[in-house]
């Protein structure tokens, strides 16, 4: 990066793992059938249908986000069927309208921390009831949100039972699932999601891999002619060993939570030491994206030293700002920063 | 590959060059900027504009040839408007249909070679009179085509200057770019290109990439806004940096046509020794992809050793079979492959 | 209508204007040519460019509403642009995501009264950056709006310039723009349409025709090929008289101001009387849809007599309803309704 | 129409059969529900179920014969399969790419007749193996088709049974289904068309009425939640009587098969009177669209009388023309070209 300043924009700032470069390496020289049908993509497939612990889960790598999310909704939507989000959805407000270029509408339902309920979702529903409009078929959440919440366990059974009773899809955008997996006080497991979701997908991109989402499927209906849905879309890539080499190598040895576990443990240090300095935080601080609300003459000067997001003006003083670690943040980093903010805090206090 | 024989049977079976794994390496500890906007990108377009020797050129990295052939035609064609074809076309044969997922017909053309004239195209463009019909607006070409012929710069002229008389855009599909510019006997360069078409795309992923297409657009009017189509189509990668990284390595010291001419070497050298032999092929055998024309009973022999297809039947005898060779082709497989049809050839003709 | 009570649901319940039946029997023995290019089709155009006083205008038939509104639409935009609407919009509510099928996603404004102003679309455009989120590109009004509010001219050249100063395409849906032209104090005139909007559509179904509505462009990069997207979206009617005739009928001589004239005299009438009686009302009456806040007992007796909706409760006792009024709705039904109304409440009152 | 000749172009250049044209004005004082809920739309659905013969069958209304082709499609096509149609099908040739548009391509099949069989269709399956290529998945038909040849029972029958051997639908576009039904020699009834197709639609704008096409859905699959396609394509006419009004008076009196009878006995009138001339025809003349191959001194010469289309050259000096009858088509007309043209004869054969 040009700008010399540490980044905590994003978690996609970084590089791949050395695990994965050196199975990239170690691979190179094989010649493997294309299009995800290798051996190590069909490796990766099985070692994260074990972590589901469910063999008859379905598992397509694709190489991005915005392409998990679109290829997903669209293959389960029929035209006039729509989809449920909170309006901080990454589907609503980031990905372009890719759903709409799908075809699909999404109702939106405001939510602070990102999370959504069945007697939020409810009233939706009541308000779809016939032909002029469309139906509601699939609940859209992410784990954790765009702004660093965890569903409970509890959450994600009612929301679960809510969808089954009410014939509607639950799936779940994982782009940052170690995150939450990993999260302060988190009770969901990975084993659960096959049977809380019908489908969802294990964020690859930032949380170690150079690219890809690991696409998972329980419902069987979603399961029908999946791959003619991705290779449609362009989600087919040719050399699908890309994407299995780097899967099988954060599920081989339990790297994506020990990189997910990193990235929450550095973020968790800032929070304790800002908590500490008596900072607020626009949301409980327990994965690894947290939003402390700073003094805009605080945030100024460290915003000479660091990169990272003014997320919203709090009043007029005060600023949220977003900073996002990852699997790659270095401690040495983490407690700069908060020495900073600490000896800002102090002068003013004086 | 589980299969244990060498395969000819694609140029995406073999993994990256080693130049591209170092690149990797080299700048992986970097925190670069996401979305294809880091300098490692900006360098690799800036080094692709030089080797076009056009400044105005703007340069996209995509993922994959569908994702680059559905996002250029989409984004160039108005709802109404159609795309002409050979009806080898890869966008008509293997893309799952993504052209008419996007809402956009394809008038097909009947061509041996695959390659397209403006006497064929004239007629298409004679029957489409009126708002009860599509207007075609895109001429959709691949060089080398899908069964291996290249296009000389006076075809390519020709082309050019119908399509500006016509109110056509000109697409070139370079999935096998490299392997054409570095055929036997053509006389097109890469500074070419822009003059020629209004977009095309330079393949990486089959010539020494792991992923990796580098769209070329020329035309102003198809620049506008651009990156929106990539996005809204998942075609923007979060860590842009590894397509950059790919590119940049490729058209740093040459390796994009060092690698196009050494797979070119070997399919020619297979070539000039079966044409010894007394064998006949389907195309001339100029790239790398070549279609000898063989007896049954040397094909089944011959499988027992190599991975490849089967084209089509030629007579009751014959079938023409396709070996595609890489920049990853060992000479002592191309001399070994040859070894064993001269021998069968010898016993026959004994 | 198997239910024997007369209704005021909606200005759709009723058959045509009797002029517009004796126009079809007429004519009914020529055979014209078809899909809108007829003598009689050609004559209503040019007696709408009369209304219009715009000779550069473009007037398009097509047989509804919905219909009307998504080519027009989707014609105008690029995948990745988006339309500005308020929430109540048509588009958005009674559609069944028609503008998303077709690839777009519609922007919302919350609106009481359903019209919408440049203040209250700038914070919209600034939210729009950057390639990860669509371009707002077209704003989609109705007049008179959903809930029965009119656009003054000032309001109008408001949003007319704020959009030309925008890069903005200012649509309006005038399904009951016939109403909003003679609404009370509207100050607009037909020979404003084509010089404040883009694109408009003057409703016919709803003013006295048994289906059409007349599409008007009058920016003319919207002109370009638009018979080709009407074709293709189903719209374009071989027997294209049927739209011909009846809005030649409804123009020939002034029958479609007059048409809405007596609908909007009946609205007010009853507007008149219940003000008088302190009814209050959920927005002033000044069109053809009213709606006054009734007590809920009232409501109950008057649903004996007539079919009406119920719009939205407004308190634990009182219920806002809809009152819709048309060419055809005798003054005695008035009266009656006004009358029962009187007495329910002249028996509370004592 | 401007031009006094007479034309026999198409059949849709007639006004509505009188008994239409009274039956709109002996209802029109009704207040009747809307979208087609009303209650002649209803008295109309039931009587096609009659001639039917079938009480499960689904019955919905459109306003033409593109939009009733491309909403049956697309609302029984998954995104990545295709439908089946001969090269001259309607939906190929003159609906501006509406399946496209709507996400489908179209598999080809050349046919000189129109008509397709299942060892056409066998290869296209054949062809379609795996995700790289769509899934063919619908078989569309015209009966009469664009030609004017008729499938004979047997020829539906072995269409159906191979349809569902191989997991496909059978959708017969009836545009001219009155005359199929009516043609020399036609053996299939009205009664088995719910037997042997998924769905199909029964043509009115051209046999008799202004405007409306009557889609008939057999296959369950194919019937949920078809209002929500109907009203997301702009299908859903407000005052959905007019065509509930012109069904209902087609299918009361038997005056669809009237109309059709008349149709066909003038086109063969002017069949049976050309080939006793020893005129050629391109097809046997059976339904209401005939195809004389003229030399072209006569085509000259008639062309100052009557309005037809030339339909495709066939040697130097003869091309064949379509004639196309109606339900309106005066018999003095027909006598009157049979004399004109046995005139010509008569003095080039002296």
């Amino acid at each position: 990066m040009q700008d010399k300043r540490y980044s905590f924009l994003c978690d996609y700032n970084e590089g791949a793992h050395p695990d994965i470069l050196q199975a990239m390496i170690d691979t190179n020289d094989e010649q493997l059938e294309g299009y995800g049908e290798d051996a190590i993509s069909l490796r990766a497939q099985d070692l994260i249908k074990e972590a589901l612990q469910d063999k008859e889960a379905e598992v397509h790598f694709v190489s991005g986000g915005t392409q998990a999310n679109y290829i997903v909704i669209a293959s389960a939507l029929r035209p006039y069927e729509s989809v449920i989000s909170a309006s901080t959805g990454h589907i609503h407000v980031h990905e372009t309208g890719a759903i709409e270029a799908k075809g699909h509408k999404i109702n939106l339902i405001e939510s602070p921390s990102g999370k959504l309920s069945p007697n939020q979702i409810k009233p939706v529903l009541e308000a779809h009831v016939d032909e002029h409009m469309v139906r509601p078929k699939l609940v859209y959440i992410s784990n954790s949100t765009e702004i660093g919440a965890v569903y409970t366990k509890k959450e994600l059974v009612a929301l679960h039972e809510f969808c089954q009773a009410n014939d509607l899809f639950l799936f779940m955008d994982g782009a940052r699932l170690g995150s939450a997996l990993m999260a302060t006080g988190n009770d969901v497991k990975m084993s659960d999601l096959t049977r809380l979701t019908d489908a969802c997908y294990i964020g690859g991109t930032k949380n170690g891999a150079l690219i890809g989402e690991a696409i998972v499927l329980s419902n069987p209906v979603l399961k029908n002619y999946f791959r003619y849905h991705i290779k449609q879309n362009g989600g087919l890539l040719a050399k699908g060993r890309l994407l299995g080499i780097q899967f099988r190598t954060l599920f081989e040895k339990d790297l994506y939570y020990k990189n997910a576990a990193h990235s929450n443990a550095m973020a968790a240090k800032i929070g304790k030491a800002l908590k500490e300095m008596g900072i607020d935080f626009l949301n409980e601080p327990i994965s690894n994206q947290i939003f402390p609300i700073l003094d805009n003459q605080i945030i100024d000067v460290l915003e000479e030293t660091y990169q990272f997001y003014r997320w919203c003006v709090v009043d007029e003083k005060r600023t949220a700002i977003r900073l996002v670690t990852s699997w790659a943040t270095p401690e040495t980093q983490v407690k700069k920063l908060i020495k900073i903010i600490a000896e800002m805090i102090g002068e003013k206090s004086e």
